[in-house]
């Protein structure tokens, strides 16, 4: 078992990283007498919920679960609603703790959730997609989605643990775990070029769900976020980074509409525009931009636009950015294979221009 | 003009006390350009909205406005989501400041939309009711009510100045004006004996809205609580103290329905309960509780349970009080006038026999 400390002074929280941490009860911060609420759905439900149910209850505590229906879609207001009546029917109190166990949704919603109930309850986070472990359960952002916008509404707040479970992903959609591998690539490209190398090595063995590859590559993942949300918790500065490729990828998303193109597959085509951004600048060099694109490919993520969306159609969408200020687009770009920065006032024509590189022509 | 600062490490921030300070734009912590959204109701959009818009707008700020409609009945994630969707439409980013112009619903559903816009916008009280000038705009609880139970969805977020302009209790129902002054009560009765006694002196003054002891009273009630705050942000102590009456009110409220009786008057029937049962554990002398009587019925405020509730009524609604910790009642109480605690465990018996004490016979 591997163990990432995510160093926030008194919330300081572990991440424990291994293969069948489910049914271990020692990495649950849980003692007999707890009242626990596993926030989870249907999907997720059906191949993990009595496990963990069991091993809980093993531990002395009271459980109870609420399923959200699955998908981005359901990660609204009426979703959070839905954990607040369960809650409020069980009579669970301020001393209630909430289990999410699921992907990103689940955990944003159950983690809004935690922030949100009797103005905050302890939350155990428990990420079961690649996508979750390696980014959305570190850092306590937590959120959903308004019609307008996506994770407009929402709260910083941390767990008090992030527990693991690398089988997980053996029930998870390769679509899903290649999807996850954006987010990873993604952290060697911004900040830690020896890790992108080590992924150049051993992409393969990821995508082929090798057990302790996996766990080596969450873990450093997760240290490498934990890191920059310890410098940066409430993201007014070096956070940013970890945005690369998001502010085209959610443009994507949004136009698409939620649930089309996966988180990952819009956050590996957004990379990839920013790169090619980056190289029309003059920072990336062509070769390293290449290097990237063919990572991305070897994880079987594009690297171009949805052939039903138009260059045009990226800007708007951009503009709803929570990263912009007074007006002015901020993105994240790369100097080079490692080393990210946030760029504010990019020439608009130049946004285009890259973009129009990242579509598909007949 | 009084100035109270409330101490919370950087996020200090400053009550300003006065008559006529909606039009003063040295309070406001505002500058040109900065993106303003006003959230008020019609009721006190008629009297004040122009007022506060016109002084904005001179310091070059761009306003909008979203009103909510009137009541505690919607205070609810339906209010909230009616200011996302303003915030959204009109483009407004992470650098908008939200206004909370009116009583303790606007300011409560406001301030929980502050607090959660993106995971947190600047947001500035202008509370308009004596309740909201005393009380909730003094500690950053927000929060929005659920249909099995109120306030049991918000956060703790600060807001960055109070503006408190005691010229808008002129417009306010008489009502409301004794409703607010059950907390100023609650005030000297918890922690502040000499002011006990001052309120015993300027009750009268107070009733007729004399400006001067206006401003006295709310300044000295914003530093009691701004004090308990400072020394306990998140409620895991002393902040308790300053629920007084209110979970006896809070069964009274959700047992009538809320809009019924005026949270303050079932707060004055609450006290009494509490202060009857002090006097029932030996605590109380029969003569301080007879003073806090007569103080509230001074105040033109409710010393008994409402006819149409039965003592019996009160126990279930109690049990899912916010401060009920391992099944077990917390209830306020006092050693004696301008002395409150913690009281755990208090046996449901006695509960019951002091309702029945503050139960109207025929």
């Amino acid at each position: 078992m591997l163990c990432v400390n995510v160093e926030l002074k008194e919330r300081r929280y572990p991440i424990h990283i291994g293969a069948g941490l489910l049914s271990d009860n020692s990495v649950y911060p849980l003692k007999s007498g707890d009242k626990v609420m596993i926030v989870t759905n249907p999907t997720v439900a059906q191949h993990y919920l009595s496990q963990v149910t069991d091993t809980l209850e093993k531990i002395g505590c009271t459980v109870k679960n609420v399923q959200l229906p699955d998908g981005e879609q359901y990660k609204t207001l009426d979703s959070l609603n839905l954990i607040f009546t369960a809650l409020l029917r069980e009579n669970y109190g301020r001393d209630a703790t909430i289990v999410a166990l699921g992907g990103g949704v689940i955990g944003d919603v159950a983690g809004y959730a935690a922030a949100s109930y009797q103005r905050g309850v302890r939350f155990i986070q428990i990420p079961t997609t690649l996508l979750a472990q390696v980014d959305s359960s570190v850092g306590g952002k937590t959120a959903v989605n308004h019609e307008l916008g996506k994770n407009m509404i929402g709260a910083f707040y941390q767990p008090c643990t992030v527990i693991i479970d690398t089988l997980t992903l053996n029930t998870l959609p390769k679509r899903e775990v290649n999807a996850g591998l954006a987010e990873v690539i993604k952290y060697g490209a911004i900040l830690d070029y020896p890790f992108f190398e080590w992924l150049e090595q051993h992409i393969d063995a990821l995508v082929a769900l090798d057990q302790e590859k996996l766990q080596q590559c969450i873990a450093r993942c997760c240290q490498i976020k934990a890191d920059v949300v310890a410098r940066d918790e409430t993201e007014k500065g070096d956070r940013a980074l970890l945005n690369l490729g998001h502010t085209f990828g959610h443009a994507i998303e949004t136009h698409l509409g939620y649930g089309n193109w996966l988180h990952g597959e819009a956050v590996a085509a957004g990379s990839m525009m920013a790169a090619v951004l980056s190289e029309m600048l003059g920072d990336l060099s062509a070769q390293e931009a290449a290097r990237l694109e063919k990572l991305l490919v070897r994880a079987n993520l594009p690297t171009v636009s949805p052939d039903t969306m138009q260059p045009e159609d990226y800007l708007p969408h951009m503009m709803r950015d929570k990263k912009v200020l007074a007006g002015k687009l901020r993105l994240i770009l790369l100097k080079s294979l490692g080393q990210a920065y946030v760029a504010t006032d990019t020439d608009q024509d130049k946004v285009l221009a890259a973009i129009r590189r990242c579509t598909q022509t007949d």
